[in-house]
């Protein structure tokens, strides 16, 4: 994997970037659609491409590695095999859905033990094992093991819990650097960044992790219900430490404001389930404001989507068909809206790209930011 | 609405046609797609003219007029202009709908009474009425309101019942016949054949119907649970009645079987929910024979879904990958589905017209149900 930073902003901390991989090019700040279980839900691989031109997307561990299995997976020679997506891909690490499973999961220094959420079986995730099963998944990019901790933390907690993921990432490194890729193209590593919502455990972990000098550094343990205002401060600390000729991946963020705000502040990479999570409620992200879809007043607008977007379901269609499809919980006002949301989260940073290189991305971002926070 | 007979096959009773309508032609014989709520169940517009070529598509009155409601529809110019379908649409009388309420609808010499199964509300649905609606709708064919029997049902039943759809559509042509249509384009009205499964009251229906001398017949009552000898004798005595210059409509029937072996009887339109419904399961329709894509044999099949029937989602994914959807029971695995079996039956029909046109028709026929039965 090569990056090369091309453009930085003069009044933000904004740039341009260019990350090579086997699979293709991504330009950034690029956001990735979340493909949890090997498909974005509820669009197709060529819409991903012709329509909302994604350039890199993000698969699960986690739900890969009890679904499908690494075997169907392995014999299919990848991800990119088995679901026929021929871009970059990026996998988590697992940890944060691990994390999330609340009473049916146990960490200790060793890794974790978890109960899968289909069949109730047992199932253990060590550093050096996410490193293989990663491997087996084949992404172009994939994260280290880490301990994602809830919001709010107590200092205590957050401080024992960096230092084990610092831990777990010289146990990955270790792995991942003694083993090679299974099918004939490079993947990288990239460490995570955590420390809560602590400046001085942010701070200690940002430091750590660009000790570590790999190809591309993330994020953690942010956007998990903490206020807006902690996510940049720490986002803006940890940019400031991380180096910037390597990508910054801010995990699991957010709304197109908090993308825009992140961007202003350093980061390259984004995911987030919300553009397709919401999309399937009817929530809709426009380049004029946020829909909620089911209100009575697009009961009878017979407009497109979103002209100023472009692209065939934001213009096709109207409001009043959409509202009609997700009232009546037709799927195909979930594909709609979810198409949709993404073309638009992609049309966001590719503006951004845009603005960041004609110099004029911190007024743009400034006017950009009223609009996407705007409820229509 | 012009229907031209063009080729009429010599050793069974298929014929190809075209049907000409205000918004295009129509080659029978056609398979229509089902769009219940205005909708084809996870399938795009664009999908449904470049994937699966479909020339005409169904939409449901009872379903229609119910959600989003006839004012939406009427302002928004019609079910083409709400759902934006420019090709041809054919509404069905929301009978068949009406009368699968069981206990939430009571049947009168007037009409029939229901309660909504969305809200609870009653409606009442006379012959008059169903044409107004229809004409708000707009579809370029429109159904006459009839009972659907049940089967099996006693004589004494299907004739009075017969008797009433008969009056019925008196009712129906005088309503169609005095007013006009909404939106600058042509409609026509079908009349259906009742008569469950008795011959002599098929015969009687038949006789009766092909009278009135509308542009097109339908036969309905059948597919609803009788032997396939009991339909397809019933869809033959009824084919031999009606007038051979006009176009057939064997209504919700059905596998690819019935539907050839309906067109070796003089049929030419068929609609049927099968499709899009197995597809959600799981279940496909090839070109070699029926696949159940839950089966653990497509674990590891890491070949197309279809690759003979050619098109995107037959050929592009693979069966291991839909295997994988469906058992997740990601949204995905549905729309997948649903393009390739409607995009199969698009296919049996236009190999039955070439195969007609070819003088070939009876041979490929029953090597053709040799393979459309076959379980792989
Ligand atoms: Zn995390
Ligand atoms: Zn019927």
């Amino acid at each position: 994997m090569k990056f090369t930073l091309q453009h930085t902003d003069q009044k933000t901390k904004a740039r341009t970037g260019l990350l090579e991989t086997d699979h293709g090019p991504i330009e950034t700040p690029i956001f990735m659609p979340v493909g949890t279980a090997g498909t974005v839900k509820a669009v197709h691989q060529r819409e991903l491409k012709e329509d909302i031109n994604a350039q890199i997307i993000l698969g699960n561990t986690y739900h890969l590695y009890l679904r499908p299995g690494l075997e169907v997976i392995q014999k299919a020679g990848g991800l990119h095999g088995f679901n026929s997506w021929d871009r970059p891909i990026l996998t988590d690490s697992g940890g944060y859905q691990v994390y999330s499973l609340g009473d049916n999961r146990k960490i200790t220094e060793s890794g974790v033990r978890f109960k899968s959420h289909i069949d109730g079986s047992m199932h253990d995730f060590t550093p050096e094992r996410v490193m293989d099963i990663q491997r087996v998944i084949g992404a172009d990019i994939i994260m280290a093991f880490d301990e994602c901790t809830p919001y709010p933390c107590d200092k205590k907690y957050a401080e024992d819990s960096m230092h084990m993921t610092h831990r777990w990432l010289k146990r990955c490194i270790q792995q991942f650097d003694t083993t090679d890729p299974l099918y004939g193209y490079s993947q990288t590593l990239f460490p995570i960044v955590q420390g809560s919502t602590y400046p001085d455990l942010r701070k200690q972990s940002a430091e750590f992790i660009a000790e570590q000098d790999r190809e591309g550094n993330a994020i953690g343990g942010l956007s998990v219900g903490e206020p807006h205002e902690d996510m940049y401060a720490m986002t803006e600390l940890v940019c400031d430490i991380l180096p910037a000729d390597k990508p910054r991946y801010l995990m699991g963020v957010g709304t197109p404001e908090n993308i825009l705000e992140c961007i202003a502040l350093g980061v390259d990479m984004f995911d987030c389930v919300m553009p397709t999570r919401n999309a399937r409620n009817g929530m809709l992200f426009t380049s004029e404001g946020i829909i909620n879809i089911k209100n009575e007043k697009w009961k009878e607008a017979y407009i497109p989507i979103d002209p100023a977007l472009g692209g065939y379901v934001s213009t096709f269609y109207t409001r009043a068909y959409l509202r009609h499809l997700i009232m009546s919980k037709e799927i195909l006002g979930a594909q709609i809206c979810s198409i949709h949301n993404l073309s638009f989260y992609l049309w966001l940073v590719k503006e951004a790209r845009v603005q960041i290189k004609a110099g004029n991305f911190d007024a743009w971002k400034t006017a950009m930011v009223k609009k996407v926070t705007t409820r229509l």
